[in-house]
């Protein structure tokens, strides 16, 4: 993020009335102790109002289900690309062929996992594996999602943080690593609905990922469109699909894209898939091939039943919808009403996703992540959105608002306007000083 | 095997006879071509009789079941070592504490594969990873499980084949390369009903491995104790409990024990899980907290309650017995009249598991495996039981008499006789040549 609009309005007052309003502040933060709160806004879960939408999901296989699924057996070993119509669903949500998508799991995270450590232990494209290649670098735009990043950090890949901005990446930047730098091998996408900052690739973006002529062969776009179908109000941004745009380009294979029904039906217990290009296909099968006979088959079963296909998905979304509308919209108005023309912070105003990224002064995310947890509010730990924990200017704070219900979310908001106040005011006393 | 005790009964006949015998053999195998027979006798599946048996387990979690285990929430991320009732569950098939078991996935193999690269990559017990140690080894007690071998292969670790006796590995072998060689950092084991074997390890041999002292202290027993609760027959063989066994000794962190209900409920969809000590338990559970936020839990849910307990399993898996041990008494008799008393082969004579290992004359698997393909027996391939899939001196074949129909596995039993014979009886004729 660029610099805030709006001029800090701390910075106008007096010493004697800044000294004023930190007392005032402190003694508001006094109180809210004093209520010993113990509030929640710290991960992206759905509520227990949304992951009750999808319980009649659990009536659909029962002992008089037939096990059979377009020819393939549910209830033994075989069938490793997942159900036919489980393939079928994924690639509807992804707007690919179903050839081209294995299902595999519960955990998309965990099919990225797979790949990468697959890439450092065997190597991709009849490239040698990362580990003989000596340093391998990993682009992450951040702010981004932690576990992403540390999928890669985990096994001492350099991740190497690279401006989001409101319509993506910096493709420039982008572009100069990965087609001048052949230690580039990767960079962690979520292109639609961002993680953190809600914000969707542009066409412009998209076209460009595309375009892109990787220094390495093993260069890959890891494009987890993790919340492809989850808008939830009027607005339903577009994302170009990557595969349409690829082929435009005569490039080779460049892009895994990842999807799960983890935030469509239950987190922990949904299906999770992979896409991609025949040959990276092949590649993925062979790998997966290693690890399992075949994957869990009967939750694909249930999905299928109980999805269906995309049309299927969005009506079962917009019931979704109904429920975390209104989680956002008390942000935004407990946000606006709370900071809004004070100058000291701006945030994300997102059409779909789980988060809304919120920008303080610098030095300031810290410092307001810590009180709040003194204050009984549990936040997402500061620099979590970027590479190694490590937010440069210390500004950056996810707020994940769908969990908590909306009277406890209202209590938390009150407690965070208190807390950003606090900590912007002293941050100008102490400049002072 | 050693030698056969028996003496070839085809080296006591005279040249013409042998011919004759040979041409007999042929027109045999001409007319079970003819029949354009489909058989499979490959792969050690449960018959669909048998996943029956489970199906009552799909009625057990339903939109109105309550979603909470023991202080656990089924529907949503978190309790990323599993549901509380299905530890307990599979502590109690291992024989462990709860505490010292992870709950994870359907595919204890999955498990496996994710902690020999975890191994490979990150390392064990803070030593260095494996790709930094230059040559690694893995001890393979052969005939094995092949896809076991096939996981360290794929790593580039070089597999050692260990004879495989009655009472388990040859353990003079095993203590020798352990303790005296730092690049032995693991071993593939199934104690129970061995992969193909069906021999259980003695007493004496779990007791030389909890007393081992290996050279490298990331060294770990993979313990994949797959056919705990498989006895087929009147008698179940006993296992001594390798913790119980290491808590005699006072050695330090050794063996990573696994098991699943793959073949208990459903092959592919049941659940998995791994025990160890509280130490690597600790590196196990940070290892898994990279891979995914938490693990599919309604599959975990309906297996606690459907199994409920050890003594329900025990009261499931004799139901399944009901099923297999016919199917091991069918080969057993068609071995013994078409092949009893010839000195051309031998064969195991398990008490449980999905095998029978059948050692003919040298040279003869190959042959055989491919002759039975031409007359329409689908067999594993040969050499599929040894490291690479080179058995050395080409002897073993393994039979997976479960998922055929009686009537099925009969015809095949009988097609195999007369591949067995022919081929010794070949053999000999060539070697007189």
């Amino acid at each position: 993020m660029t610099e805030l609009a709006t001029p800090n309005a701390y910075e106008a007052l007096s010493d004697e009335e800044l000294r004023a309003r930190v007392t005032a502040l402190e003694a508001e933060a006094a109180d809210i102790r004093a209520r010993g709160l113990s509030l929640d806004m710290a991960r992206g879960k759905p509520s227990a109002e949304q992951t009750a939408l999808s319980r009649p999901m659990l009536d659909l296989v029962s002992s008089t289900t037939p096990l059979e699924d377009d020819g393939a057996v549910v209830d033994n070993y075989g069938t490793p690309d997942g159900l036919p119509s489980a393939r079928r669903l994924a690639a509807q949500i992804l707007g690919v062929s179903p050839d081209n998508v294995v299902v595999a799991g519960s955990s998309s995270l965990n099919l990225m996992h797979d790949l990468v450590c697959r890439a450092f232990t065997n190597g991709v494209a009849g490239q040698k594996p990362f580990w003989r290649q000596g340093e391998v670098k990993w682009l992450c735009p951040s702010p981004g999602y932690d576990r992403h990043f540390r999928i890669t950090e985990d096994l001492g890949i350099t991740n190497v943080a690279i401006p989001l901005r409101a319509d993506g990446p910096d493709m420039d930047k982008v572009q100069e690593l990965v087609e001048g730098d052949p230690a580039v091998k990767g960079i962690w996408c979520v292109p639609k609905y961002a993680n953190p900052t809600g914000i969707t690739y542009s066409d412009e973006v998209v076209r460009r990922f595309a375009a892109l002529r990787p220094a390495a062969p093993d260069f890959r776009v890891y494009w987890d469109n993790a919340y492809a179908v989850h808008a939830f109000g009027d607005t339903d941004d577009r994302l170009l699909n990557i595969f349409d745009a690829l082929a435009q380009e005569s490039a080779g294979s460049l892009v895994y894209e990842f999807g799960s029904t983890a935030k469509v039906t239950f987190p922990s217990s949904g299906i999770a898939f992979v896409a991609a290009d025949d040959h990276d296909m092949a590649e993925i099968r062979a790998a997966f091939a290693v690890e399992r006979v075949s994957a869990e088959k009967f939750s694909q079963l249930a999905h299928a039943r109980f999805l269906k296909d995309l049309d299927g998905v969005r009506a079962h979304m917009a019931k979704h919808a109904a429920v975390v509308r209104p989680r956002f919209e008390l942000v935004e108005r407990k946000l606006t009403e709370g900071l809004g023309g004070l100058g000291v912070a701006e945030w994300s105003h997102p059409h779909g996703g789980y988060f809304v990224s919120f920008e303080g002064r610098p030095g300031s995310a810290r410092r307001t992540v810590a009180l709040m947890a003194d204050l009984g509010v549990k936040l997402t730990p500061a620099g979590a959105t970027w590479p190694s924990g490590k937010d440069p200017r210390d500004t950056n704070i996810r707020i994940a608002p769908t969990y908590p219900t909306l009277d406890d979310l209202a209590a938390a908001l009150d407690v965070f306007v208190v807390a950003v106040k606090l900590v912007a005011a002293r941050l100008v006393l102490e400049a002072r000083a």
